[in-house]
């Protein structure tokens, strides 16, 4: 990947963050944006960041040090030189429909033939800018979580019209990053990561609303409980461990936790869904390893009490 | 504390776990269970929980050593020696109500005047199981997180007749002896942990159900993403510091949650429960100080990265 270059169109926080983490995997990085002021204070505020990576630990400087992953980083208020050459575009504007269909239209007009254009909204499906456009088998939402050079999840959102070789690109691509890539197989509202937090903090605000707790309580509750549990693993994959496997757990606690759920729309935890979930998990974690599993788990927990503790 | 006693009635898993937590806190502990070779198993694994504690680093053994905590734990099959002199019992049978109704018919005939009886239980209402005790204002829930020793919330649920000091008292002691109590002002079916839980596990089956995304990815956006940020802070304070403050964030982001969230039974995020959560977000983290309390939030998520990674 050395001397491959990526694009990033925007400057504010999550475009410096993009920056970062590109040009710490080695590549090339242009920064555009429409004001040098903007890029100055990208570039400066890169480096510190850079900086403070550094002196936290993030970055392993034995590998490479902060000097050397900010000397990758342009900056450039000129978009036809910012995108030339370049095989991915990361687009990094404000969350705005129209302006985002603004940008998309000049990016597919100044983009090389094949790049990829991918949009780092975290709330507007693609289909809705991406449909006129010459290119927009090309275009894709990768939406990383903040701050995304300490939390690595990126959700990939095709439009009905993007390549699957474009999807598989951008997926090897946050890899090689040092991302986590996820793909959604269709557009929805929310996407993954907003649909699973708002489900959560939907319930919170009902329990203080319906005064079985205080809100503090609440939040003590997700960082000293369940929000543990979640760092190391996720939903399905503790159920599967809280029982002999997911069918087990469903079959044993279903109808409870569809009783719970009534008031926030509870489907049966039965039949195919639960197949599925089933089988996933057991590819993972099989029946008979659920055991060593847990001790991994209890592993794991004890070096984040210990975090907290020493 | 030292040489006060408290008695753990049940000594499967999470029973031997509360022997632990509170003989390593300094408390004489008596484990009762009806059947003498049970005791002899739950001893021995106290014993090779607390080694692994101590080599794990979980334990500071510069202040107490695992076979100095071993000491504090006794076994007994006599229910009334087990409970004689004790302030304290926490109950850890099976989670069947006829089975809780008789053991807390027992304890109640057996206990101290003013002690304090705590079932463990996860899913049974205490009105359900102590309505016609002659102790019932000193009975209570205090429901641990699987593993306790390394996941410190304990949601205490009272029933409408327990004394307002028998749920202080109990809180403190849960403090004193390291762990997180959060406390239910009514009893309601999952108190608060699983009610988090289950509404977050109902959205995550939904998306696999309709197609969204697989059971993997569902699982890698909670670990990589969500869960690594919940083990840092609730939801509430996650959206106090995604915007100005809560309620900046509600008239931003409200109606558009709500929409998201409709098949899950959507609230209106406005009105006198926004000002609620507001205002105690603001008396954890006041509007002026986000800021530094972001820095604080990615300086952690740096130590879990740094977990993670090195």
């Amino acid at each position: 990947m050395e001397g491959k270059k990526i694009s990033v169109v925007g400057s504010g926080l999550i475009g410096r963050c993009w920056a970062i983490l590109f040009a710490k995997a080695g590549f090339q990085v242009s920064m555009y944006d429409v004001d040098q002021v903007q890029i100055k204070n990208a570039l400066e505020t890169c480096k510190t960041q850079l900086k403070k990576m550094e002196e936290d630990g993030v970055i392993d400087n034995k590998k490479v040090n902060s000097e050397e992953i900010l000397r990758k980083i342009t900056g450039s208020t000129n978009l036809n030189e910012a995108l030339s050459n370049s095989f991915y575009i990361q687009e990094c504007t404000p969350e705005n429909l129209e302006l985002k269909k603004q940008v998309f239209s000049e990016l597919s007009k100044n983009a090389d033939e094949g790049t990829i254009v991918a949009s780092s909204t975290s709330c507007l499906m693609p289909s809705l800018f991406t449909e006129n456009l010459s290119n927009r088998s090309h275009c894709i939402v990768a939406h990383p979580v903040n701050p995304p050079h300490l939390v690595p999840l990126v959700e990939l959102v095709p439009s009905p019209w993007t390549d699957v070789d474009v999807i598989e690109k951008t997926k090897k691509l946050m890899i090689q990053i040092g991302q986590s890539p996820v793909v959604a197989k269709k557009e929805v509202n929310g996407f993954i990561l907003n649909r699973l937090q708002y489900a959560l903090l939907m319930e919170a605000w009902r329990l203080v609303e319906d005064g079985v707790c205080s809100p503090e309580d609440v939040d003590l509750t997700v960082s000293k409980g369940l929000g543990l549990r979640y760092a190391i693993m996720g939903p399905f994959e503790t159920i599967h461990l809280n029982a002999t496997g997911v069918k087990d757990y469903c079959e044993r606690y279903g109808s409870n936790i569809e009783n719970i759920c009534k008031e926030g729309g509870a489907r049966a935890m039965s039949g195919k869904t639960a197949e599925k979930i089933h089988e996933a998990m057991c590819n993972i974690v099989p029946v008979d390893k659920l055991e060593d599993r847990r001790v991994w788990r209890d592993t794991k927990l004890g070096e984040l009490f210990k975090l907290e503790h020493h």
